[in-house]
């Protein structure tokens, strides 16, 4: 009953037995082998567009080189408060674009409000030198309250930026959960709507240790620079073909969105049974693979104390994390353990 | 016939496999992990002493993370002016050291030169604000060039350094096969020295991608800046069992030495080898898994045309590097291939 | 009638005057003179206790140096949202710390609130490596809103930061304003409070160019690095007599408090008489040399039709700022404006 | 007699003096000011093309402001390895570039060898992302051994970077000593040859500290950015006026070429008389107001004992700088002592 974080999961057996599959004989190194090609080839056929593409063991560093290519050292991102570029990366942004500036926004369920957005937008004043002009807006989806952007959230977002000349950088971490929630195509949730530069997550839901900075439209043309920078922030790993084979397991077959389903599922049946709970309430929608929940705290004792683990939130909800190899027994269980106590 | 690099290697079978032993049921996330437990008693045993580790996917990245543990931005580090941190990590050193300086020195092998050493302490003027004074020395052992130093040497260098007050790293992205030659302990060849700070190497030798970023004596207490920098620098994977079981594995048994030894012994058969061929000559000693040699020009072509891969270097020499899997037989045909046109 | 900004003022006589007495033959380069040696010598009297102290042409250097001394990379420092650091400096803490971040606090009349600062320290958790934790507070006196921190204010905002930890930065680019408010020593309002570095202000009160980074207590001994992270961002000029000599003057026999006196009865008589006008209200307590007062619309257009210049606020309110050389008939001018309209 | 260096000097009372003139009253800050326009409209007329400039306080920061305009933190400089960028600025450059590279060339007198500078670039490999190519090439004339580059020296140099894809950047701390020698325009020795930025420099040759970065050609669309990194560097003096003021007395009736005429005759006649003492020698070519001589130890021993200063350099010899007030009679006299002892 491990609901702490899909980063707490294995890796699924198919992405797993990838790397054996690669690992045949000399291979190019930094990204020349056949799997990167593969991977990338999978991708274009996924997004139904051009692109370029490069891998990466870390979120983190996903989002933080793909910022860098988007936010000069003298200017800011806009972002929602509790976004994991602001709370979650330690500076990576501040660091790897030189110390440019997070611009931090409201909104509920971490969804950056739209008035707020507006306001924002509307403060910049590029030619005042001594203020720090926002050049990128960062969205994330699915937020990091496990709620997703409806495509048209989503798009008036976009254009807001767009028409004020902001670039737009999508935080895609659980990209694969979003996407099962709005029933749409990849291409629909990324760059039809304008998203200039993707994260595309596989470590969360399946991987090892696996995202793809993808590049839409004209970003392709900045290929070489994020491979500059890539490299001096060691993030250019030797034997790329290992992350390459985890990418390409990923996504054949559809298997990245039935993983994705299988934990929307499973947090769908703990958020269900968490709402029946007395005294309980979602603290959030749940589109993805993310419960939160008020509980009672003899609720989330006996939960404790039946083997469950998870996470207390700041707000005072918890946080249970459901992943691709989320049993619905253990679901149950954990659900048996509150109802006990109700 | 392929000795374009060691990073061209597959991973040995018993590293790939231990992903697998880890991939079972939930782990917690970044380092917490049992493998990454057992990874690091494995490294205490070998490095008979205590010791603080932080796995990185990058060698890159661990140098600059090592190093920008000792180098404030407002100094330098004395390298070899052929040092992988200063020729092939495009400015990660610069980067992660949020601007500090190489300071380059000569020497043949791509050893430091002692009398240039001297020179570069003997020069630094703490109290002169104008210039930027060196706080480490980083050394690398096997040396770019393929070949190690002595005990003496390092010792040397290092006691040198020390009595400066300077702190001392040591690249040892091919530490084993440094090793294997110097046919020393771990510990007589890194702390005992006055290493403070080593990244060893795996990725080269028989791994997917892993480098141990290894504290020693009083730097220690400096692991909690070890793990600040990493997150933000984006290498604190999310999934680090995977990292801890390569390590796990590579260690385990002496399968480390062994790999190295046998690369080193592909490249001894085939440096004798190439020393034979009239109008070759060897352009450094032959210390580890490396062979730089001038060759003919006919000759390296019908080593080409025989399709055998391998680089030309800037010395004029052609660089053939071994790794833990060449075949004697690989070696034995690129000889032939050479000897026909010879 | 220009009330823009106490930038806008010229110099003090006195303290152009000082220039020439420095401009006679050879002098020391980069601090090393006589008139560096006398003007710190002022300082120590004036603030009643050792210290060190470096000179820099500009006040956003020598906050972000400032702050560079107190906060590495990998950590944040508490400010008010409404701070000069934060939206006046374009990034320069940022850059000069090497990425670290600001953590921006609310509170009325751009003083922290000290429930904000609890909670916000609260809820440093220094062992949580992914987010970023705050080792520095700075505080501004005046605030951003010629507002200034009582004695008490502060002395509790400091106390519970070094209570946590944390060392305490004072922006004190108008503090000659707020002490004269304050009617206590400098030494009340600054170190014997906890403030560990003073950014000492003259430039907008009589200098040309001038403020002091004033290291205090154990602080002292970081002057090296001081000294080599100015060097590095071109803030050590090599005629520092010029600068010296303009502190040298602006300390003595008291001026720099006389021209904050005169600064601050302009403001307070502005704020007098702008209060008075029907339909107008003061924004902000005014506590030195600026004023912040909401008018009608046809009031602020008859003073800018009458030849005032002075800057809207965001707020919708209007700024006016008096300098040491504010006359009372341009003061008074001013209100004959608003009031004919009124 | 003292000859530390040119800033020790004082400041020229004619530059000193325009301080008062430009002091009477209020002017807009950050160089809208009226002296900030006189003074970019002499520099206009001066280099006899349209130019964009930023004013500056320091020479450090003037170089590192425009390099950070021409190289992106993955790239890399050229320049001379006794450069006062590599050498005497702390590391200013690689800071502001946010972890550039300075690629060091040797060369006799500081000026960088035309084969090495062909060698450097000719091993450029852009696509190889391993490395740090260079996208800069950055001169000094004068050079930091007070030699000139001839114009046909610059030239090819300039021709053979500018072929390349460099970007050329040239240190003019003293064009004026250099301009003078060379007797050509300043439009002759700087955009003309292809510079793309010039640091001119006005503080070692009369004035109190200002130094202006001066935009050529296409890179005046810069500007924005210039504005943008000089304020997050605390390089946008708020009463900018005050340097403006120097650098418009300073150009105005040919003062500056005045006082550098004067500086570099009392090198020349300096030069003289050392070249002169048995068992003496110059190391360089005097080009400009910097005399670098090997002496024998008891000549300079006699000059120091006569109360002469100065200082001995790194390669054995010793430096002389004259400024634009130096004295016949203080060479004579230093020339005295010397003459004595031989």
């Amino acid at each position: 009953m491990n609901f702490t974080s899909d980063t707490s999961a294995p890796a699924h057996p198919a992405v797993l037995e990838a790397l054996s599959r690669v690992n045949d004989g000399p291979a190019p190194s930094y990204g020349a082998d056949e799997a990167s090609a593969r991977a990338k080839a999978a991708l274009v056929e996924i997004f139904e567009t051009e692109l370029e593409v490069w891998l990466c063991g870390s979120g983190t560093a996903s989002n933080a080189l793909s910022l860098s290519l988007l936010c000069p050292p003298t200017s800011a991102i806009l972002c929602h408060a509790e976004s994991h570029i602001s709370c979650d990366e330690r500076g990576a942004v501040e660091f790897f674009t030189g110390g440019g500036k997070l611009s931090l926004l409201p909104g509920e369920h971490a969804r950056i409000d739209a008035a707020a957005l507006e306001a924002a937008i509307g403060a910049i004043k590029r030619d005042f030198v001594h203020e720090t002009p926002a050049d990128v807006l960062s969205l994330t989806n699915l937020t990091e309250s496990g709620a997703a952007y409806s495509l048209d959230q989503l798009s008036a977002h976009i254009d807001r930026a767009k028409a004020a000349g902001l670039s737009v950088h999508l935080d895609g971490a659980r990209f694969a959960n979003a996407l099962v929630t709005l029933g749409c195509t990849p291409a629909q949730a990324s760059w039809r709507l304008g998203v200039d530069v993707l994260t595309f997550g596989a470590t969360k839901n399946g991987g090892l240790g696996c995202e793809a900075i993808i590049l839409f439209g004209d970003m392709r043309a900045r290929l070489p620079e994020l491979h500059a920078r890539a490299k001096r922030a060691g993030h250019m790993p030797a034997k790329m073909r290992f992350l390459a084979a985890q990418l390409e397991a990923y996504l054949q077959d559809g298997l990245w969105l039935e993983l994705a389903r299988a934990a929307n599922a499973a947090a769908a049946r703990l958020a269900d049974g968490l709402a029946r709970i007395p005294g309980a309430s979602l603290a959030h929608p749940v589109d993805g693979n993310e419960v939160f929940a008020f509980l009672p705290q003899e609720t989330a004792e006996a939960m404790l104390a039946a083997g469950a683990s998870f996470y207390p939130w700041l707000d005072g909800s918890y946080r249970f994390v459901c992943a691709w190899n989320t049993q619905e027994a253990d679901v149950e269980a954990l659900l048996d353990a509150a109802r006990e106590r109700a």
